[in-house]
Parts: C-alpha cells; structure tokens; sequence
C-alpha cells in the first residue's frame, strides 16, 4: 500500500505539472462572473436533507420540498481537519420534489425524480467581498451571482454557525466545529440564549 | 493526463498484486457471519433521504425520523453503467433525528445528531441465498444477520423496482434503470397498474 501511495503522488506530480488548468474541485466561471453548476455535486460529499425548512423564503407551501446539500470532498476533508472550510469551498444546496404516495409508499414524504433547482455557496476570497457568494441555477446553464443586498447574504452572516454557514444543520460536522471551537460569535450567543445545543 | 491515467492503474496493480486483503470497498464480516457497519457510509454516495416513510414497520410515529440512503462508490458507478447492482453491493439507510423547531428554523424538519440506527443491505451471491442479505446496526459493533423469514426480505422481493432495491425512491437512479431496461416484472406491473410513473 505504501508503494501504491507513492505511485498516486508520482502520478498527481506528473498532472499537475503538465495541466496549466485550475485544480479539478476549482469552482468555474465564466467571463462576465457567472457560475457553471457543478455538473457532478450528485457525486460530493452528502452533509443533510430537510423536508420544507423555512428559514428561506418560500411561497406556495401547499407542495413540499427536500433540500439536499452536498460539498465538495476536498473541502469537507479539510473541514474535518481544521472545523472550517478552507477557499475554493463549494456547498450545493439542492431542491427536490416530495410525495408521500407512490409505488408502496402511504405516509410521510420521499424525494422524487424532479429536481428544482440549485443554490450554490461558494467561497473564492479572490472574488468576493467576506469571501463568499451565492447563485441560483435552475438548469445546467452558467448561473449568475445573487446580489449581495439579497437576504441569504445577512442571514447567513448573522446565524451560520461556521463562516457563514450553516453547519448546525449539517448532523456530522457540528461536533467537528465544536471541537475545534470554530463557532461564531453570533451562534454561540444564539445557542446560549436558546438554553442548550441543537 | 494519460500518464497520469498509467501511473494510477501501475499503483492500483502493484497494490493488487502484493495485498492479499478483500478489495478497500468489500463487506467485512466476523468469523461467525456478522457484518462489521462501513464507518465511513457518510463518504459514499447519496441516493435519497425520506421523511417518515411508511412501508418500514415503525413504532412511535408522535416522532419524526429520516431515513438518509448511502451506496458504496464502486456499486454507483456500476449501477450508472449497467443499471443493476453489482455483486459485494453495500447500501446503507442511516435512521436520524428529525427538528422543527431550532436555531433559526421554525417549520419543516431539519436533521439532528442523534442518529438512530443503520439498516445494511448486501449483496453477496457467495454468502447469501437469492444474493441479498439484511444487516441491523446499532452502533459500531458487528450486527447480525436478519433472519430471511423477516418482512424486509420479501417485501424488497415483491416491490423493489431493480434487483430487490427500492429504486423507485431513489431519483437520480431511476431513469439509468429505466434506459437499461432492468426493472423487475413486478415493479412494472404495479407501476402499470397504478397508471404512470412515479
């Protein structure tokens, strides 16, 4: 096994230097700054569902909806390390229909084949000002950035757990960020008022 | 890239060849036929989750609970390809706490840290009669086989849409079953029956 770790090194060395192109996990955009929807974010790292959550503005609640949100391996890896994501993080937020009836299914809800759309968080110090941006994608199309006066901006700056997101929803990370003492001000203030953890 | 391509199939070789050991992703079982729970599920491949779906045998429902479905990486793959299981096949439904009310959420379910429980299902024609076992964890410890008279086996007989597994509830898989033609007798007669897709 260590000789087939070496072989990998040997292998990721050579890529690297005969690949001037950004690292394969890179976020990719256009040139007027729009975001290519990560084509793969199916194949990331599963951080938590929810059924019809409602911190985020919706309308018509008459249907349910699944959240689904996944990031990229790279980044969650650091996240174990170090209890926060490191640049060049993207977490995919994805919108999925729920049903309750269907082949043997009564009750409750499961996700079906319609999926809605994406809300995309990235972080690119680079680019954006705090670091971090958010796109809506409604298809595989280049998406463009949601303008920092929207909401999802303040929300998640005054109540994500971890740089502005929100981990205390993210089941297995939320220990890690505890362990590493990486909470914000703002949630310890949140869970202390609040009488205990989540 | 290609010489990158040949230094990973080098290393993959080499490790072949001096390692006896099952394959990184094969079930590891006890001596005496218990499977040892894949510490590292959260790192496969989401398939789905549910909310208090109901063809599982449930006591309790004044609580909520998801069900979060997780497939070994190599199985993925080959279910893209073939759209079928392949054998040593590993999925896994981790059972989670499910909230309404926390931080700022106040409507819906969101997900918790108390996870509640693992049910394994593996494929493995050496081992198990029909090539399919139930596995029921509770911790880290190696869990026991379910016995084969119990209700999981023959309703996943009778209902699942593709080799016994319920990939009717699993969206992203359903139409590469679909393409390949692989879904069993069964399941097109109920969903004939029942007058469309799901």
């Amino acid at each position: 096994m260590k000789l087939a770790a070496a072989f990998v090194l040997a292998a990721l060395s050579a890529s690297a230097a005969d690949a001037p192109a950004p690292p394969a996990e890179a976020p990719v955009y256009t040139a007027d700054g729009r975001l290519v929807p990560p084509p793969d974010y199916r194949e990331w790292i599963f951080l938590t569902s929810g059924l019809d959550m409602s911190y985020r503005a919706r309308s018509g609640m008459d249907m349910h909806m699944f959240d689904n949100v996944f990031v990229k391996p790279q980044a969650y890896r650091e996240f174990l390390r170090t209890g926060t994501w490191p640049d060049r993080t993207v977490l995919v937020t994805e919108v999925r229909g729920a049903r309750s009836k269907g082949s043997i299914n009564q009750h409750g809800q499961f996700q079906t084949t319609e999926a809605m759309g994406l809300e995309i968080h990235v972080k690119d110090s680079a680019r954006f000002d705090g670091g971090w941006a958010f796109f809506a994608a409604d298809s595989a199309a280049p998406a463009p950035q949601i303008p920092v006066q929207a909401e999802c901006y303040s929300c998640h700056r005054e109540h994500g757990a971890v740089d502005t997101t929100f981990v205390q929803f993210y089941p297995t990370l939320l220990g890690i960020a505890e362990q590493h003492g990486t909470f914000s001000a703002a949630y310890l203030k949140e869970r202390d008022q609040s009488g205990g953890g989540h």
